[in-house]
């Protein structure tokens, strides 16, 4: 493995990210798995990122603490209420709880930060312009032009002797083809968390908007939901 | 004033981004400056952006505190000796102590993120592309390549209801005519901070990089020089 390349995989525990993750693993490359805590309301996310981690075996796992508490704009680290049991049309209509303004540059900015001191010339990260198509800094537009930006903000990418290529294998797969492609990587993601609303044991709802799109997708794959759900969850 | 537009300002307590502040005050913005504590070897230039941010009677201040210490790469929280009394040239010839890798990427990022929260479409940096002309980061064509990608990360942007732009007032100007500009704007240089090695009062060491680029600015702007050095202090 001392010839691998090294790459940067930004993951946060879930199941799109893990999916990243396998990919990168499977292309070969040494991995650097790259978290945030930004004050989530509970910590099952962060913990599922380092189990990943170190189930696929990463050569190092970061979690960079990032303080958006003082800008605001976010729900996640507010009391509101996750709304649950809602249809898919409802979900597109509105800005999920956990958006963070201006999260994907942000974390592209730090995987950028490590890439350039690794040094790294490839970042994965796993954005997807199906099931979430109301997002700007989710499409290929965008992943485009911060590639661009990132290889004028680097000497090696000015250069053009490493250029800096961000990855997005997940853009065009529904979450049912996402699982599927984990799945013939060997991925558990029984290990991953997905839920916005766990108990205190972590425990998934299955009512809050990324339950519900989680286990359709494992529906749709005709895969078995591995997910650890609380007492009492019944899926329609 | 409360019609005016509000507007980001990256401060560092430094003389380039203070004279930044007081271009966007003369043009009438809502100021909201934002600082970075990311490991900085002693506090001064935080307490000189507060102090700046008071004078300049901004709506808001922001210091954001970012973890770039696990990944690595700067040397400003490490140990290591800051360069004295060196040439121009030899100056150009490295990378800088006060080097954060992708540092006006992720400082962007986040007056992006405090952007869409107010909301501003315009963001102000001090980056100039004369004095450090080895920064990619600094230069035109980075700057023009973030404000693509910002438009193409937020909803705004895209809609092109309120495309955002970068302002980069000191682009092109050498230190002197920074100055020069400044002090017809009335800022008080003394209330900034540059160096890189000041002793426990905060005095300037006169001798660092950072201290010899901006009293000879102030010396070729043909302004007295308000800088607090240290006792023994003498230029050439």
């Amino acid at each position: 493995m001392n010839n691998a390349k090294n790459a940067v995989i930004l993951t946060s525990g879930g199941l799109d990210s893990t999916t990243v993750l396998a990919i990168a693993r499977e292309q070969g490359y040494r991995l650097h798995s790259l978290s945030f805590a930004y004050g989530q309301r509970h910590e099952f996310e962060l913990t599922a990122a380092r189990k990943v981690a170190a189930a696929m075996e990463v050569e190092r796992h970061l979690v960079l603490t990032i303080d958006m508490g003082q800008i605001g704009g976010s729900a996640l680290t507010d009391e509101i209420a996750v709304p649950k049991a809602r249809s898919l049309a409802a979900m597109e209509a509105e800005i999920p709880v956990t958006y963070v303004p201006a999260r994907n540059t942000i974390f592209l900015s730090y995987a950028l930060a490590w890439a350039e001191v690794l040094p790294a010339c490839d970042i994965f990260i796993g954005v997807n312009a199906v099931d979430y198509s109301g997002y700007p800094d989710c499409r290929p537009e965008f992943i485009a032009a911060y590639e661009k930006m990132a290889n004028l903000a680097t000497k090696a990418g000015v250069t053009g002797k490493a250029p800096l290529k961000i990855h997005t294998p997940l853009m065009t797969l529904s979450k049912a083809e996402i699982i599927r492609r984990g799945v013939s990587l060997k991925v558990d993601y029984g290990m991953t968390h997905s839920c916005y609303d766990p108990d205190g044991a972590g425990l998934a709802c299955g009512a809050c908007d990324s339950c519900l799109l989680r286990h359709q997708g494992f529906v749709d794959a005709g895969v078995p939901d591995p997910t650890a759900y609380q007492a009492g969850v019944r899926f329609g």
